[in-house]
């Protein structure tokens, strides 16, 4: 791995990944819409508004590699999702079809199937249901990725991360959490399989209650070390359970398929 | 857990629950329609014929959950049959509703998909092929089950229980085993998941050999932890191989789906 | 034809296949638990309670086929479903099975499915999922028949009627209608046809927006003739519109699957 | 049909549902953000620009329903997509959220499915494959109605329209041809139905070598009269046959797959 | 059409097509092992050995198409098979390789599925289960088609014709029948349209009781025209009903499939 | 176990095999058309031309069992393939027929779906796309032994052997490597389960990067215990990454699919 880009270094998820990619690359390209002031070895910064076509260009130039956390992670306004989502995504992947870059790690999420009811099974194959305009915005990423790999030949792992944190805080999370050591070993495999093409994983751990099936995915190689078993007990004390026909319940998305319009808010 | 009443308390199965569920809940009121002499801390008992409303009403009044093992267990005549789990199993379910009990453990069995071939891999969603009157009766109890979900909003786990013994004894368990410890994790799962709805489970343990797969349970988060594997040499030496072309080897339910019927003996 | 057996023959649709059926069989005898005064050329009446085993092997002693619509035929009180179709049903079969009738028309209902919503396509693997205790007695009768062919070799069509009336006179009826004289035509395919097998068949006729495919039945080569077409501009004046989240509109069932439980009223 | 919204009013298609649908509705609200001139009686007309939130809002007010033809109808800019399809589509559904509107005919687009094999016969599960930006945007359109079903109970039909021309005029079309007078058929179906949830239809005629099965959406009652199949002979004179290999003879999309990307141009 | 081979011209279905086809191609090349006398214009003839491989490729040499109907067409000893249709069917795609032919009409038979429960549907995805050594050989035929496709770009049609007579002749072929214009229709459909690939189709007329569905080779755009209906009667009176366990019900093959091997005879 | 035959026994496959199985079956019977000199104890040593009827009948006299590895086991030319692999395996099935030999394991080959693409997750049910002529052949050897399953009783296992070598020596071994162990657990899994019917298994060990799922296989009980993971880090050293366009990364066949046609060369 030479050089490869990270969108949204300055969030969450992109600050966890900094520290466990740590010796991966042998430049990891932070990038985001806000400064981060602190840069180590084998790092480097380029801010980076996505919605601004000139300057994706300019950060994609000379990479290997983009690993796609930015943009908006949660419900917003649409305009917020357009800016970030919809034509950041849009000029991430045109910026690496101008510039010859043939592989995208990109971060779809979980809410794009958040309308599915809890008691199916997903595969890659299932239909998506968005639970949120954020939901609308992943699945749009998905179909531009596809677009641009059925025409262009550039591969894309979709990855619909579940919930990637320290450790599940909640009882949903038993079923959707991602540890971020999981996370970052998946990364890895993306980029050492020998042909990706396009292809849907479901950004979970080895959960024993999990409601997604990685098999169409299996050829990658990704094997999820972690399971939420171990702070079962913890969120079984902290987290009541809800009447079994609480509408929380019902759907994968959980309180964003339940929740109203952000707009309204 | 508070309440929770276990149906056909002494039978073989409602023993090794007894057993193996010390200590979970407040009150375990046990049930059947022979009397239970011993009865321990925690328990207590509660005579009943599941074929009278009148009774069953006084039964479930009062519970928060219902582990429904009563009834037949294995083919007998019609008349049993009707009176066990066709009237016994409307009378739980109408029970539950009027008194509003919102979870039901239901025993159904493997003898539900017994005409399937043994080279056949089922699901949940494999139509049901009934052996035996007794398993008719079991396919009854899961469309009155599938009923009272749909309308009344009653959960149901239906459990297809493969054969619930201390250990195999012959060829065939070794695909259909189901330890009782694993069978008493699984009744823990099924009331301790937030949501259940109304699930086929098949109730088996890790076998190598198992004909059935629980993917769409996943969420219920159950795990079997025991093999029928370590009993294999012992199996292999005390139940010899039939020919290939034995009828008995073609059906998943065996000596079930090759016996004449029940009224001709 | 020789001597085929009308269960139900006082009843609505029994009366009109009594007419459709005019000159088929070499005597159709009709059966009912209430008596029929007028009996036709070529008919002839045995008086039979479904619920008496005695009385039912009495019928079908020396019969070639049986055309089995009788029993509830609506949604009733357990005991009456339990009667007429639990019972009932569970009789007819083994009188076949004892007396060596090969062949059995039985008339199952939509509202074996009547909680699929109306947006879902079915066909002859679509899980049972039904409406009412009638639906669930229904689906008990098609699990009787499929076991008494896996063991004996009695071969049956699974008819699940829609609405068999003159003409439609409601929308859902638009999706749903039977004409009489498209049933008599499946009736004589059902037994013209050499090898049956256990067979679902939506009985609906070729309307436009019918939410049933019978491909996996064409074998029997039943090709229905009638269309709910023709009625449509009555049916738009004479029933309005409802809104569109009105719970009747989401379930096959209709109104079957939104009325509370029949022992309430 | 009172007060219905046609977007799109000055376009090909726009033109030939105004003269195939007078005398349909009350009033027919054409709407476009170039200028229409001959208003007819039972028409009127109100200009919009799709990507202006506050005309869609003062559009869609006081209407029973929209037809959603506009915005871009053609491969072109991302800017131009942006404007037209992205924020149209969200703009017309929120508006209609805001306003109460329930039901919406979205006007579609094979491009959505492009990228398929013209061997693979498609239903309303297929995976969406775009050849496109405006296949993508389309996509976009069907994720967000979903969404605003889902969540908000607004009914769509996402019409994949094949090639709506007077006649077929390429072999292609003669596979994806939809004739004016089927569509308007189609119209008037998807707002005569009194459920229709959230369904895709494939806006195609009844022509004998079709890529398209719409039996998940037969509900609808949607019965297309016309075939390519008269134009066959002039088609076959007018188009050359290409070789076996020729990549634009692969996909379903025709030639917008094999077209490179609209901005290199 | 310029020029088409027609292999196995001598035999009835040879015969047949040589009526059928007048006037279509430019020159209709005979070929058969034995001679044909009478050739009429726009036909000649060349004498062919299938298992000789520089006879088929003196014969295939300036060809543009090939209808191979030539080898065994019933179940004879596996020497044959091997000669006529493993040898055979191998020399014609390789020749075709050798020389540039793009596109192969192949007779496989129905017999590679006979295996298959009469009550099952069944379509181009449905596993093979041949019924006869010559079934197996027509699988072979069917495997060696699609290695050309996958490897050379040679397109098939895989046409399992069922039984191509003047008119059905027994209870079978009511479901099997393929008339010989509906036949000759389908080689002009195989050869018009723009791309073929490699398509599975199912040779049958359009009768109401065929085990086949066509739907996956919807785009080739045959609507076969003739229907066995109008000689039901007939067949009625000379093919007599059989017990309804008799084994050659079971069987979609028929005879073929309760036969013993061919050289045990 | 008594007497079982081991065809392609001087093959690098049958030499593993003589060793892993030594204790096995009471007599080991190895044959192959070259001689073997060293003969070891339990082994005996038959030579045999598989296309030869006469000896295959000889050798399969009086024997218990057949593992049968024996033909072609790369791409050759058509003649060498038509004599071990065509005549070869007819040969092997028709003497056990003859001579009431009941179970064969047949040694197939992931060559006989090699045209998958590498993306796919492939089952028992996917249809089969040879690579080579010598998948072609591995394919009518799979019919074959369907037919004689079908037909008479024979029961298959239809091993589809990945790349059996003493450790997965390139990348595209590390998805398809299976352990000599592996193999040799699986063939007296074969032996010990009461019924095999005719089964497609995989055969390929536990790595993580697998194309391949055997659950449809899972009732034999074969659980392979070795994986390629431990190899990875040599593997990656020694076989350098591909361009993600090259076509010996689409198909699972590797370089089987992309090479010519062998008789070119």
């Amino acid at each position: 791995m030479k050089r490869i880009i990270l969108t949204g270094a300055a969030g969450i998820l992109g600050k966890a990944m900094r520290k466990a990619l740590v010796g991966w690359a042998d430049e990891l390209v932070l990038s985001d819409i806000v400064p981060i002031e602190e840069i180590n070895d084998g790092e480097s910064f380029v801010a980076c508004d996505l919605g601004d076509f000139a300057s994706v260009l300019e950060l994609v130039r000379g990479c290997d590699g983009i690993i796609h956390l930015g943009g908006q992670s949660v419900e917003c306004s649409f305009d917020n999702i357009m800016n970030g989502n919809l034509k950041g995504t849009y000029h991430i992947y045109e910026a690496a079809r101008q510039l010859g870059v043939k592989r995208i790690f990109f971060a779809s999420s979980n809410h794009v199937v958040g309308f599915h009811s809890r008691e199916d099974r997903l595969d890659a194959n299932s239909p998506m249901r968005p639970d949120s305009l954020y939901g609308v915005s992943k699945g749009f990423g998905e179909l531009m990725a596809q677009y641009y790999f059925d025409k262009f030949g550039i591969e894309s792992a979709l990855v619909r991360i579940g919930s990637c944190f320290a450790k599940p805080i909640d009882r949903r999370m038993l079923s959707t959490w991602l540890s971020e050591s999981d996370l970052a070993d998946l990364i890895k495999k993306v980029y050492a399989v020998n042909r990706l093409g396009c292809t849907v994983i479901y950004g979970v751990s080895n959960n024993p209650n999990s409601w997604w099936d990685n098999r169409h995915a299996n050829f990658v190689g990704w094997q999820p070390k972690d399971s939420s078993e171990q702070f079962e007990e913890d969120v079984f004390k902290n987290d009541p359970l809800l009447a079994n026909d609480n509408p929380a319940l019902l759907y994968q998305g959980g309180f964003f398929a339940t929740a109203g319009h952000f707009e309204d808010k």
